[in-house]
């Protein structure tokens, strides 16, 4: 069903108010989720909502918990999350490293003891909103295998990487695996192999079967070697920032994933002068791509524009969430 | 056939200064070279140096420019490379990026208008081996399809990613084709399939033939659409920075391919304190990546390890060189 914008928001800071979190950080909470859902990732949005209330209620989430500034080195600080609301303490340290990069041109934040930041890319479209470059990433309980093995040992990462641009930002959210549990699920019960292989069978060939890795558990990280590669460092700069977990540390079940160290970067290209104002190079890059694909008789999209294009719909028609998952949300 | 590390450092350096290059950056150019055939990087080592020697000859690289700094802003730099040679243009901005995050806990440098920079990795190793945390990547000319077409469009950008570590650093380097066209003529030679699918063949099917894949120029990305949209946003990140070409901009000639955008990124997160010593971290991130896998009988490595090991040999027995590009290389 579609459901408006402001309906959704209200619906779920009311829930997060009437669960003692304060008027003013329940707003910005439901806020993050609507936007998730607004842009097209329900996943992170209103879908997730439920299990986020379960873990206020549960206490894996300190409702009342606001983050709080541990160490300063000039442009580059560590926070605590003090196990607070994930979304509120990704935005928070987003919102610093921001300032830090008014200050010093490039501003970084490690942010230890959080929890689940939902939807990653809230923070690179944040930071382009500002006018700045952003970069992000989080760790994430193991549940990706290290190439070479069988078995979970590294985290399915979210990296974040935004620019922003008049025309609208280029924003790239991308986790390590090809394809999300969710995603493997969706495709399941839609009776529906992936577009590209996902993961690997009992009989260890690459497969576009969904049921089969979810059997396996074995994800396929991008590029093979390549996005295994990545993951392990995208967690370890994040950890060592922060001081804080890292992907090892974390429990294996996933309602009692908390405590993820994030890495939270912005750059003020603007501030360096006429050729760095991203909006020309930015656009010409984009245009580049558009035509480039056209005069091929092709289409090819950058980052983000795809989200513009659902979040004017979601805005104009409503913004899109499943009926049961609805339901669910209205008994909390 | 084998040459010791000193004897392959003192012939390149031989070549560059009769080229006409001073003393001390020739000194320092050719152990670029010899550093990363030592590391196992022929490619970007050796068999690389004839083509920049030609590329010194026929003028796209000015043997005597050295990178001037047009712009500052606090913590962040925007240098000029003036199309030199690009591996001493980008070993200086990591030096310059580690300055400055000496004195503000985080440094970035743009350097616009450079050249190939050869192997990466090596600046991840620079950074890592100063006590800092390191990123950096670089455009290159349109030679991989962007996600949705089949013509090049973006660029196969190099990302590294390095941490310091006491017992070993840990430096990823990773372009964003899932082979680099050097692997696919490596492979073709050997007459060997890939390990893995490369790229798409004539009838538009994923494929290991590389050969196939020589033909239609169809490079797969990391990770299908992942990949490439993450080249699209390191390409547009360094453009922005350095205020210089993206990969449009470039001639699809490799002959003519200069005036790369790179970015440099230092981080003294040893600096945060105590919880920030990388070894701590790293160490233990490391430690479970190994136990994990060993546990299962399985085998993990961590970005790095294996050049670790190849450099050792390489000291102990001598760098291996190719004969043919050997004699070329000696008779430059």
């Amino acid at each position: 069903m579609l459901v408006s914008y402001d309906e959704v928001h209200a619906t779920l800071r009311d829930v997060l108010q009437r669960g003692g979190m304060e008027p003013d950080r329940a707003d910005h909470c439901a806020r993050l989720f609507a936007d998730a859902s607004r842009d097209g990732v329900a996943s992170h949005g209103v879908n997730r909502f439920p299990r986020f209330v379960a873990m206020i209620r549960n206490g894996m989430v300190d409702v009342h918990a606001r983050p709080v500034r541990v160490a300063t080195r000039g442009a580059m600080e560590r926070w605590d999350g003090r196990r607070g609301p994930g979304n509120l303490n990704a935005s928070a340290c987003m919102t610093r490293a921001i300032e830090l990069a008014r200050e010093h041109g490039i501003g970084a934040v490690g942010l230890g003891n959080s929890n689940h930041w939902m939807r990653g890319g809230n923070y690179g479209w944040q930071a382009a909103d500002a006018g700045m470059i952003g970069l992000c990433w989080s760790n994430t309980l193991p549940n990706v295998p290290a190439w070479g093995t069988t078995i979970p040992l590294i985290g399915n990462n979210p990296l974040i990487i935004a620019v922003p641009r008049a025309g609208g930002h280029v924003v790239l959210d991308m986790a390590m695996s090809q394809f999300s549990y969710g995603a493997l699920g969706t495709h399941r019960m839609r009776g529906q192999e992936l577009p590209v292989v996902g993961g690997y069978d009992e009989q260890g060939e690459l497969t576009r079967d969904p049921a089969a890795i979810e059997r396996t558990q074995r994800l396929l990280p991008i590029g093979f070697w390549k996005g295994s590669g990545l993951a392990i460092l995208l967690d370890m700069v994040a950890a060592v920032l922060a001081g804080g977990k890292a992907t090892h540390d974390f429990s294996t079940v996933p309602e009692e994933e908390s405590g993820q160290s994030q890495a939270f970067l912005a750059l003020d290209a603007a501030s360096l002068g006429a050729d760095g104002e991203s909006g020309s190079i930015a656009d010409r890059i984009v245009d580049a791509l558009h035509d480039g694909a056209a005069g091929a008789g092709e289409e090819a999209r950058y980052p983000g524009e795809r989200t513009l294009e659902v979040r004017a719909k979601s805005m104009r028609e409503g913004v899109f969430v499943d009926d049961a998952m609805w339901r669910e949300v209205l008994a909390l």
